[in-house]
């Protein structure tokens, strides 16, 4: 069995790329990504190639060695796709597309668990999203990734590729820097003030958001690979399950786990340009389909705090 | 104003132009496609290039002219798209990708209106399709179709071009040859009898479909044209109205205008190709968003039939 993460060196991917190795400590494992972290490059359980997956020179050698699975994480996120255009193309629809068209030519039809986004949605923030509402992107990453989606379907289809596409909720508590997500600012109004630093929310508290934790993220991907695809059907795009939740609710959860000294770290600080897309995204999802194939989700914002609290090594003050 | 009819060689295309001009005395046409008839190449009203829409080499010279009014109409058709995949992609998707990167390199923001397809949706052909119905193609001509769809929203909400992309109904009664569209046979039907000739459909009679006649097409792709940006709202696909009918209630109708030894010409020969896609169809729609819009359809079938017999002054036995 061999498999490869496009995308590893990013937080979901080097997670799930442990995760993986431990439960299945007979497979051969590539990771591929612009940056690959230090610890992943030292672990003997992984082959470890730097690239950009925007350029098929590159992803080329990796695809030729017929993975049997590979998850697709690479992407520009949806601040940056936003910005950069040709970037957000180049990488997400661009670099798919070869990706499909690389594993069509290999003819050996591997298994893939692409991460697309609930960022496909857009518009009537007041309707429940199902399997069967179309995807009104107001993004060029939503777009860039609903445009994916359905190219996985179509190779799938055609017996190319064996294609799943896990639609993710926004994913919140992310350690480490903010990044050029939109959404950046869900992880960092619990990570900043535990970590002792100032933090803002650039739209009004009562904003609701559709959130799933990192540990729920990397347990889904893995239960995807799975999933044999008859059980799917031949839609292979899945909403996965989440939370709808409002900054204002994180916001009072992070104040029960860690106390109101922490909590008077936030402030709300408006930003159009993040409003103009967080917004559009509907935060409330009927997700029939996955609960029914085994997907999960948190069982609410606390644990999803204490969650990141643990494995971060957060000494609380309060606790 | 300058005028870009790409895909103007094919039926609709033609029709289209004659039309438009008819219209507009005063625009300045071009016409593009691989083959365009000798009776628009000697109407001084276009001028008129062939050419493959696949190869930017040969589109980008026509852009560069910077058209106000595209209409895009070139595609692989279904049953074509279906066997030859490649054709498709490069036609269908990367043609279509390509002239809208072409559009936003020249920054001159035309206006294009794109012929969709129903064809984007499939699956459970019992639901009743509205504008917030997901794309569920069940062939690759219609995943090429709904992924432009996409790219046209995107480019035009960040104004690089301004698009409307209607979704056409199968459309009936085309005249001339059977051509490799899936739905060919819903012209068939039609068509032979009245010239003498036997057809068949690949499908039970009891089968429905959502037609629309060559008529109302370019009626409302012309419509298309000259509605404002604003009145169509952020989401510039359009679900064209039409009449769901059955094979049976086509037959029936044609035997009320032309006469039974006419429908006697025709039989039910199943097809498991044609079936593969045409059945994944579904007939009902909800066409709110294009009647408030001004779009139209046919009154009914018999007058489709009768507007087809005069159009092509075909002389009935029993007129």
């Amino acid at each position: 069995m061999h498999v490869l993460i496009i995308g590893a060196g990013g937080f979901i991917g080097s997670r799930l790329a442990m995760e993986y190795r431990q439960k299945n400590p007979n497979a051969s494992i590539s990771l591929f990504d612009l940056h690959i972290p230090e610890a992943l490059k030292e672990n003997p359980g992984f082959s470890c190639i730097t690239g950009n997956f925007g350029d098929p020179a590159q992803t080329d050698p990796l695809l030729e060695k017929k993975p049997d699975l590979i998850f697709h994480l690479a992407a520009v996120v949806s601040g940056e796709a936003e910005k950069n255009f040709d970037l957000g193309m180049q990488v997400n629809l661009r670099g798919s597309l070869h990706l499909l068209e690389k594993c069509r030519e290999l003819g050996h039809q591997p298994r893939i668990v692409f991460a697309s986004s609930c960022g496909i949605f857009g518009g009537d923030v007041h309707q429940v999203i199902t399997e069967n509402t179309a995807p009104k992107p107001r993004s060029s990453y939503g777009t860039q990734k609903a445009i994916v989606d359905l190219l996985m379907n179509d190779y799938s289809r055609r017996g190319f590729v064996d294609a799943r596409c896990l639609r993710l909720p926004t994913i919140t508590v992310r350690p480490g820097k903010p990044n050029a997500a939109t959404s950046s600012f869900l992880s960092g109004i619990i990570r900043e003030p535990l970590n002792g630093q100032q933090a803002s929310y650039p739209v009004d508290p009562a904003s609701e958001f559709w959130i799933l934790s990192p540990k729920q993220v990397v347990k889904n991907l893995i239960h995807a690979a799975a999933l044999e695809a008859e059980v799917i059907g031949e839609d292979r795009t899945i909403n996965l399950p989440g939370l709808t939740v409002s900054v204002q609710h994180m916001i009072d959860c992070l104040e029960k786990v860690a106390g109101p000294e922490i909590t008077q770290l936030l402030n709300h600080k408006p930003d159009d340009f993040l409003q103009s897309i967080v917004l559009t995204w509907p935060p409330h999802f009927n997700t029939q389909k996955a609960d029914q194939l085994g997907f999960t989700a948190d069982r609410d914002v606390e644990e999803i705090i204490r969650n990141y609290v643990r494995e971060e090594n957060i000494q609380l003050q309060n606790s």
